[in-house]
């Protein structure tokens, strides 16, 4: 998807909402969690313990949140922690994505990053065996690990930048060249892509940066994880953070998933994902 | 696997090599190749296609080589990038070194780094569901996202520090309290863990570093990837980076896997590694 259709999805559902998939088995309601104990067919492959209950309680989500948000981020821990069948789920939700909610923007949060060699074939598990549009990855090797996922047309790069946890800037404000170690991440990131294909992660906990980044870095659209659960506030992102035509995808996981443990999980999950990243 | 086990293993074998199992089919000698049109069966599971040719040339190499080394390390993308097919390959080389080279040290080459809550589900994925003795992990998120792999009994974390690829030195040689990146990296995570559950990567092409390293790290295992095609010397490695019991886990793929491309590649791989990381 290219820059013109995310910003033309976002005019058009009024948010700059972005739902992480981050499903864990443990925090479902207690009625998803006893789907594990049959099973269900979907294209020939038979879904039955804990993965059938991921795939049913994401495609809850997803209809429940679809019409309040623009793009979908599973994280990959969530499902490789299943072995091969976790990675059948993410298929299977990125497939229903696909078919069922087109116009959809799929970002693995996958936060990679090896040597070129190696990173041409994250590339090809992320943007040819998968079909997502964008994959997070992590700057401390170097461009050299970046490049690889320049070279697909329509698909993207997201840097991690400045991250939202509480041990992020142990590192990330290191100094290079007299400038904070994000900012010199982000420069050079810059200077190999354009807005086109690369984004920067910056964290809501870190909202009170997010103008000074805007100041070095207009153009480039931002993923900020880091509200709800993590506390940070939609509100202050997109007052320093936003750009003349949006320029954001704000992330809530947790706060949208588990927003309620009981039948009702879906319309509760539809309700904070209403409220949260609106442009009024 | 605990240090001592590890040091006993380098001590009877006489070796510090570490076979890389970055095994990409484009690569492989023909006849491999071939056998990716029929199947085989392994604990009830029909493996055909690429996959089939993975598990057959990693059987191989691994069975010319289990005599010359103390670790493989397969890299996860060249895994990934055939979806769970391919994770299914890997959990199958992993199942066939644990059973007939009981012993052996496994590293999972992932360089995964995430939040908290999500590293947890990283550590499952590599110690719990997949069987492997450590993970090498990115610091670019400070220490909450290595802390998780680190309650794990007699596993290890493998953290990046000063990689061998060229862009490695952008950000790794930032300034970090007056000391480049790289080794306020280590100094932090030799903080929060001890030599028993903490190594390092160091690349082979900075071995000119080692030395400098073993004055405030002398004794973590350092792995040290980046001999042969990268162009990295095992000679060089061992005389700056040995400490008193080895300390060193010398990482060589491509020069292996690749050492012939005709019917003898497993007798091929067998001489190049045989000489390679060899303790006379």
């Amino acid at each position: 998807m290219d820059r013109e259709d995310l910003y033309r999805q976002i005019q058009e559902k009024k948010t700059m909402l972005c739902v992480g998939l981050d499903v864990d088995y443990d925090k479902m309601p207690e009625h998803i969690k006893g789907l594990a104990t049959s099973e269900i067919a979907i294209k020939g492959h038979l879904f039955g313990g804990k993965t059938r209950s991921i795939i049913e309680f994401n495609k809850a989500i997803i209809d429940a949140t679809a019409k309040y948000c623009v793009a979908y981020k599973p994280n990959l821990a969530f499902y490789e922690c299943y072995g091969e069948d976790g990675i059948r789920a993410l298929e299977a939700t990125v497939d229903y994505i696909r078919t069922t909610y087109p116009g959809m923007f799929l970002i693995a949060d996958a936060k990679r990053g090896d040597i070129g060699n190696t990173a041409r074939k994250y590339a090809r598990a992320f943007f040819e065996t998968m079909d997502f549009d964008a994959v997070t990855l992590s700057p401390y090797m170097g461009r050299d690990s970046i490049e690889p996922f320049l070279e697909y047309e329509g698909k993207w790069a997201i840097v991690l930048a400045l991250t939202s946890n509480s041990s992020a800037e142990q590192f990330q404000l290191a100094e290079k060249d007299g400038k904070p170690l994000y900012r010199a991440v982000m420069e050079e990131m810059m200077s190999i892509s354009s807005p086109d294909n690369m984004m920067f992660v910056v964290g809501a906990t870190k909202a009170e940066k997010l103008a000074e980044i805007r100041t070095f870095c207009p153009d480039n659209f931002l993923l900020v994880p880091g509200v709800g659960a993590q506390g940070g506030s939609a509100e202050e992102v997109m007052r320093h953070g936003a750009n003349d035509k949006g320029g954001l995808l704000i992330n809530s996981s947790r706060g949208i998933l588990y927003a309620d443990s009981t039948q009702n999980f879906a319309k509760s999950a539809a309700k904070v994902a209403s409220q949260t990243a609106r442009i009024l």
